[in-house]
């Protein structure tokens, strides 16, 4: 059978990146998981001594800490720092950018918007490189109640939202106030692969998509591609049942955005076997 | 027949202002029509000396030249100020911000989109303190071939436009720019009157829409009053017929932006004797 990638899938540049800086420093240990991924975690620690520390009170001297991509609030940077410790800053630098406008701005004295999940490790990270002027919502109609100090406002978005529902945002700002700076901090990888895998599953008999069952983009990649073609979604290679990719010709591949590229070489190897 | 004026009608803030000032300059010349109504014209004349150059080589030493509410291109502001002249500055300060918006913001390195017609003078003067980089559209679409030199936009509108399609055009340009610097210049005051008018013409009888009969915007006014009730458009208190007031118990009035004040209390007067 033959089987073909899509254009777009797995990784991220910021999560590649990542995994690369973690390669290279062997006794290291990240701050939180780096990926949500416990196969890519077990490789990290099995061949690269790479250890996997949940608080800042597990830091001991001389450790070698890597920040993960979506980065951390400014405090735990500064009492990390502040340790006897080698920081190594794997925040992707689509993260760092919302985090050094939001404090820029703050600093021009804007109030500043925030598109995004307060909740989000990445919005707690860019929040906090502002003051008591930001303001994280994820609706328009959030805004209603909120009385800026200020007339000129600025905004950022979390990387992976959606823009549609940034413009709706950012509109409702535009008709009130005198000055919106509205900067696009989306990052389209997530999109990218959606569009990739859609595109695909409307050319190929079958469509398999690799990643964790618990992960939502993986998921949100089975349900896009099942609306075109009969698909399947596994974590690795075992999963893989032949009965599905009889007279078959043509299978196309996916895979969600914490999936490692070996165990997409993997389950692509075994496909061709088929 | 009682006699309801709508809660907003007439000029706009910036033009009665720049009547005001004409009124407190006797003997001088405004550069252009101050008003687009002649009666106006005609009484700022008679009673205060106050004379129309229609071009820049008219004016003679020793004038004092009043600049109208549109403003006037840097160019001509500077040739003006190099003569022996007295200048009077009457630009309405709606159109000043986006003027100032666009010369700060060249000075910062955007590119600057105007939203907004190009023959306007308004829109004219607005352009002129910018430079290379500023571009002037009235549609979205307009934008789909131009190819900025920068990552940073930032965008004001000629102070008479819809909101609605502002909005059409920033949006466009956030989703394709890292940072879109949006400048609400738009100016409430013509659809204060024309939601002032709606509202009134739903309580009354009949409604009388007084302005020049060329005049788009009086125009404007009557089609949306027509709507909701019988109504006419009239220049002054000459053209009213008590025909159309018999029977009637309660007549709604609004006035066209260029329409001065004392014609419209000439009309109001004339409509409570019937």
């Amino acid at each position: 059978m033959e089987v073909k990638l899509a254009s777009a899938y797995g990784f991220c540049f910021g999560v590649k990146r990542a995994i690369e800086i973690a390669e290279e420093h062997r006794n290291a240990a990240t701050l939180g998981p780096l990926i949500h991924n416990q196969n890519e975690i077990d490789r990290l620690r099995n061949n690269f001594n790479v250890n996997l520390y949940e608080t800042l009170d597990e830091v001991k001297n001389n450790d070698t800490v890597i920040i993960r991509t979506h980065g951390i609030p400014r405090k735990d940077l500064k009492d990390l720092k502040a340790k006897d410790v080698k920081v190594i800053n794997a925040t992707c630098p689509f993260v760092t950018t919302p985090q050094q406008i939001v404090k820029k701005m703050t600093q021009e004295g804007y109030c500043v918007v925030i598109f995004g999940d307060k909740e989000h490790p990445e919005v707690k990270g860019v929040m906090s490189y502002g003051d008591d002027n930001v303001t994280c919502v994820l609706k328009a109609s959030e805004l209603e109640d909120i009385i800026f100090k200020k007339d000129k406002i600025a905004t950022v978005a979390q990387t992976t939202r959606k823009k549609e529902e940034y413009l709706e945002i950012v509109n409702y700002l535009i008709i009130k106030y005198k000055e919106v700076r509205v900067f696009n901090t989306i990052c389209d990888a997530t999109f990218e692969n959606q569009d990739a895998a859609r595109k695909l599953s409307k050319e190929v008999d079958v469509m398999v998509i690799i990643g964790g069952k618990n992960s939502s983009n993986t998921k949100q990649l089975y349900m896009i591609c099942a609306e075109n073609t009969t698909s399947y979604l596994v974590e690795d290679e075992n999963d893989l049942d032949p009965d599905w990719f009889k007279e078959k010709k043509l299978c196309g591949v996916s895979a969600g955005a914490s999936t490692p590229d070996w165990i997409i070489q993997n389950v692509v190897a075994k496909l061709k076997e088929f």
